[in-house]
């Protein structure tokens, strides 16, 4: 608490343009007529968090305690719960749930009960190799009565290279590369698909040619709400 | 310092969506190849500042113990210097920088090197009523050669529109009602337009109508430099 309002700290830089993105995000989707209508937030745009994929898929150095560490600088600070603007992070939810004193957001819980609550049957789920293996998805969608489409390794590895290659290299985006795949996805029943890497709504920014989810906005709309902004209608 | 890297520290929320712009501008004027090419942000958007140009102009709230707060909460975590993206907010700038224990960079005085480095004569303060009665640009200006034109009582009437009644209320900005004042100033000499408020980047974002200058920028190329980070060339 900060001047008696509730603040959310944001566990960043996983990568820095998917937290500018949701920090943008949360700012257009508040209701204000000021400042001071805003909701507080703590950004730790903290870029030496060692990859997720690499650490979860090919030993890569573990991020827990980097993720560990950001949460309590962003505690002291004075947030008063935490949020992870990186899918794949949520790997490591439970641990570091256990290890800070707050609560943490989990954007693919939200994502799961979003789609229940809008009456889907079946999701298709683009993401990192990392956060597909990863089984967080899966788990969070387990119950919700809502089927989870996984993309086949054709699909899996443009959606590296749109990830990796082009959105956190800076380049620009061609999301037209996967419009074959998620052709298919579609004919196997998938009546919208997840952008649940948070680089995904930047590549997809505008584009209209399938039905897409942002997890990153389902993400901003809860922040806002904790912190008791009001969202814009 | 955090893992042996320079760490910036941004007091912003001052407004939220010029925060979100500076952090988008920093993120993509790096140049990155992966997350860890990128700089170690700490921001905090602090909302319950009060207003700057309020309280330059008409006693309000003091925002100085506010500023301090959040440039003690920041160098608490990390930040090895301190930012405002806020023009308006340098008027208090002597003070904070007297107050935190770590340096502050000026905006005003970046944007006059850079009009100076660039061979500019004359250019027109587009800015806050508060900014410009503060004197914070002219008292940056002197000595640099570059001589600063303040806009007229209507002019300045129409940026506070723009700024407060639009950009910060969340409404379509529309800069095309400043063209009839800026073709003035150009027939006074100026050659360029000074955005000297955080907002107005975001106010004039793809106009092409005039010559800008977009302080925020300046700010964003400083901030990437000092953090040890690789500007885009």
């Amino acid at each position: 608490m900060i001047n008696g309002k509730k603040v959310a700290g944001i566990i960043g830089g996983m990568g820095p343009l998917a937290t500018a993105d949701l920090f943008t995000k949360i700012v257009n989707m508040t209701e204000a007529a000021k400042d001071q209508d805003h909701v507080h937030l703590l950004i730790d745009n903290n870029i030496d968090i060692p990859d997720r994929t690499a650490a979860i898929l090919s030993g890569g150095e573990d991020p827990l305690p980097y993720l560990i560490a950001s949460g309590e600088r962003l505690t002291a600070q004075g947030a008063d719960f935490l949020l992870l603007p990186c899918n794949t992070a949520h790997y490591f939810w439970a641990p570091l749930s256990e290890a800070v004193r707050v609560s943490v957001l989990h954007m693919p819980r939200l994502t799961a009960l979003e789609c229940r609550r809008r009456g889907l049957k079946r999701v298709g789920l683009l993401a990192t190799t990392g956060t597909i293996r990863s089984g967080v998805y899966a788990a969070a969608f387990e119950g919700s009565g809502v089927e989870l489409l996984l993309p086949d390794g054709d699909c899996a590895a443009a959606l590296m290279h749109l990830i990796y290659d082009e959105v956190k290299a800076g380049k620009a985006p061609h999301p037209e590369a996967l419009y074959p795949a998620l052709g298919e996805m579609q004919r196997q029943g998938a009546e919208a698909f997840l952008l649940a890497c948070t680089e995904l709504p930047i590549a997809f920014a505008g584009d209209t040619a399938f039905a897409y989810i942002d997890p990153t906005e389902l993400l901003a709309a809860e922040v806002i709400r904790q912190c008791g902004g009001k969202l814009k209608k």
